[in-house]
């Protein structure tokens, strides 16, 4: 398969494909810039196969930085600058990166990053680009993200460029491909959900408007101005966008891409009575973005739906009831995690992917993504993982055990809030300090308390939805 | 990957799928009349793997039969109805067919295949329809076409499921996908550029309005009311179509994609008067369908051009000057011609499959095809091929030796034109008849010419540009 940016710079290089700021390059001038962004990680030393993290912001460079990865055929670990040194740290060991490209303004996260090559994209010398490879292998990867399962350590997900591929391809079929596209990446670069943006632009010939972070006002203000046709958003970003718009859009805006979660109805009503066309989506850094949406027509009466896989892609859910655990299969889903032979294992069986939630199909086929991966907490968009924050209470001396569940919070969707059980005498705010040496800040449970025991089945296992009736109690004293 | 139209009948069931006449289909009653025809086919013994001709007009029977064998996982041998019972019957024993599912219209043709299988597609019982099969293998042959080369029999070009996979995504990335997109067949479903209509609408989610047969009034009646937004033509039938026109198309329609060999400046420029978007496009059988498309904003500043490759796809010219033979390579490229070892090892290496064609690529990339396979006669959209009706001539008792070129024709763009030697006196009237007992009326010479004797290279190799000249000199005499 030939070179994604460079045959898009061949085929139709007069073509928007980044705006940020005041500033728009073509895809021809996005291929020079990259070039050279090329040479100079060339020049550092980094080879076709390296494993390089990649700690920026949602600027520009970031965008030269990640397609100069591909350029060459190294592979990009895509780090969570919201992450603490340690946990970034340990990611680039468990990837066995050589190096680390980092924004300036990260550099206090990479000083802690003791033996590592950091390489500062400021620096960036003003040299002579060079050639990108000619092809692309579909079977190579292209990029691992790291994403925490129920248990134990974060698993950085393989994703190669075929997955990239038939993602983008698949969105297409179910989104539509329009001349006049542009897709507004107001997520994370790092999170597949931005990602797949940038992937999107290269294979379609699609503009980009790239925002380094999250301002409902300016991003409203481009919508009613046609700056952007289609935008990816969690339901608390939509939530903000809704409460400061005044007006409706621009005509030519066709899609608001809702992932992360079923959203709530009023949030969905909200939306139809401003001719907002909602697609909820279902998703995961294992399926490369989304594997499962639901078109607008049928966003109040399939709520809660996540709708029907994409074209390429197939559904099953496996259990004794009617509800069970959702499997995915398609060609978009990752081959595995990076060096997890046992996650592997369990994880995958005859080409379908676990995905841990639980959900049901209506008689037409809609998915019902009940509990998504059972215990997930998502906090603002970001994913949250009971077991890892678990494990960090577990490390305080003086704490025996401990639960983690997540609770409807109106800021952020959801918090993590934790119970745990003290050998001796413990004040909570001891506990909040400990975790915040050791997470990221929306990590951390914004409530903690102290019980007797924790509720366990028979087989020992923690029973976080006994907790979730407990915090519920606790709420109403 | 799931079967395309039940996958498609499962996402988006109450989309219409395919217009014929005055009635119309969604992808739910398609799938369900699929299913019909396909139980039909099983009660014939027809099994996965089995090679199937298909001899149907443009009707929606056609439609039905050929995703029917794709249920079935039979292969089907589309053939071309203009042939003679003869050639039809070489074809169907160079493929091993099985059976020829038949058009009753066709029953005279049909009934000199001795020996064959035949089912008429009217006698389809009421029965009840059979599940389709879950999986399509993108690696498995799902149809063959017959195509001739400069030398010999006409090769079956073998395309999987995935070549058209390719070819319709492909095209996809190039044109683009709306959701009111209505794609107009009235090209024969039995070459490649009617079949390929049919994988996209199951691949899109789009509607196909299919025409018995190519009338320019009707099309443009259709178009002028918004019935289509894109239509697959030829020259011939694009001249026909705006000599007819009052007034202008529908502001829906998007898309006057132009195959089948350069068109004539003028054409172009009427176009552009009428605001006529035309997509000028290269492809072939082995390619099935386009490879090399020329957007608008071209049409004229790059007059002659096909364009540039679609995404996936590459082009390369091969030869000691700037012109030379065309190469192309891409997922959507045949994986070689069935049982034909030979020609196999002469067109493809390292993935690249070389056309036959010669042409150049301009400084910025944009092909220029020269010479469409060099010899090859496109008359009315047909492929004619000197080799083939040189070889009957050859069969006459009296003809020593015979060189056949395509030479222009208002009405079909090119016929073929014969030069022979002859053992002893001979009509040409005789030789005439003699061709239209062997040869479908297209490829029959429309002129005859007695030589002393045919120009050859030293290797003894017909030189077809000599006789060319030869030609035009007796025009001008």
């Amino acid at each position: 398969m030939p070179n994604w940016l460079k045959q898009r710079a061949f085929l139709t290089p007069e073509r928007p494909a980044l705006y940020f700021g005041k500033k728009s390059w073509t895809f021809s001038q996005l291929y020079e810039e990259v070039q050279v962004y090329a040479a100079f990680l060339e020049q550092h030393g980094i080879k076709h196969g390296d494993y390089v993290g990649v700690l920026v912001k949602n600027t520009e460079r970031a965008v030269f930085f990640i397609h100069a990865l591909q350029q060459i055929g190294a592979v990009a670990v895509l780090l969570n600058h919201r992450l603490t040194s340690a946990e970034l740290l340990w990611q680039l060991e468990d990837a066995q990166a050589k190096c680390v490209v980092y924004d300036p303004a990260f550099q206090p996260i990479t000083e802690a990053f003791e033996g590592v090559h950091t390489i500062n994209v400021a620096t960036r010398e003003h040299i002579t680009g060079m050639q990108g490879r000619e092809t692309f292998d579909l079977k190579e990867v292209c990029s691992v993200m790291y994403t925490s399962g129920t248990t134990g350590r974060p698993k950085g997900v393989l994703q190669t460029y075929g997955n990239h591929w038939w993602s983008a391809t698949g969105s297409a079929l179910n989104l539509g491909i329009h001349e006049q596209d542009c897709w507004i990446c107001a997520v994370p670069l790092f999170h597949i959900s931005g990602y797949s943006i940038l992937i999107r632009s290269v294979v379609y010939g699609m503009a980009v408007r790239l925002y380094e972070q999250f301002d409902e006002q300016k991003i409203n203000e481009g919508l009613q101005k046609g700056e952007g046709t289609i935008i990816s958003v969690v339901s608390a970003m939509l939530k903000r966008m809704l409460d400061q718009l005044e007006g409706a859009y621009h005509p030519s805006f066709r899609c608001m891409l809702l992932g992360g979660g079923p959203a709530p109805k009023p949030l969905l009503e909200a939306c139809t009575e401003k001719n907002i066309p909602v697609y909820q989506t279902y998703g995961m850094t294992e399926t490369s973005s989304q594997i499962v949406t639901l078109s607008p027509e049928y966003s109040l009466s399939k709520l809660g739906s996540a709708g029907k896989p994409l074209f390429p892609c197939q559904l099953r859910i496996v259990g004794e009831e009617k509800e069970g655990e959702i499997l995915v299969k398609g060609p978009n889903v990752t081959h595995g995690y990076l060096r997890r032979e046992e996650a592997n294992h369990e994880s995958f069986s005859d080409g379908w992917f676990h995905t841990g939630d639980v959900g049901y199909l209506d008689e037409e086929g809609f998915l019902y993504v009940l509990d998504r991966r059972s215990d997930l907490i998502i906090s603002g968009g970001e994913n949250v993982y009971p077991a890892e924050i678990e494990s960090v209470l577990l490390e305080h001396p003086i704490v025996a055990e401990a639960g983690v569940i997540g609770v409807s919070d109106e800021q952020w969707g959801q918090v993590p809030v934790a119970f745990i059980v003290v050998k001796e005498r413990l004040h909570e705010e001891e506990v909040k300090a400990f975790c915040s040496e050791r997470l990221a800040k929306y990590k951390c449970p914004s409530s903690i308390f102290i019980v007797e025991q924790l509720p366990r089945n028979a087989a020992k296992k923690l029973m976080r939805r006994e907790l979730k009736v407990e915090y519920e109690k606790r709420q109403n004293k």
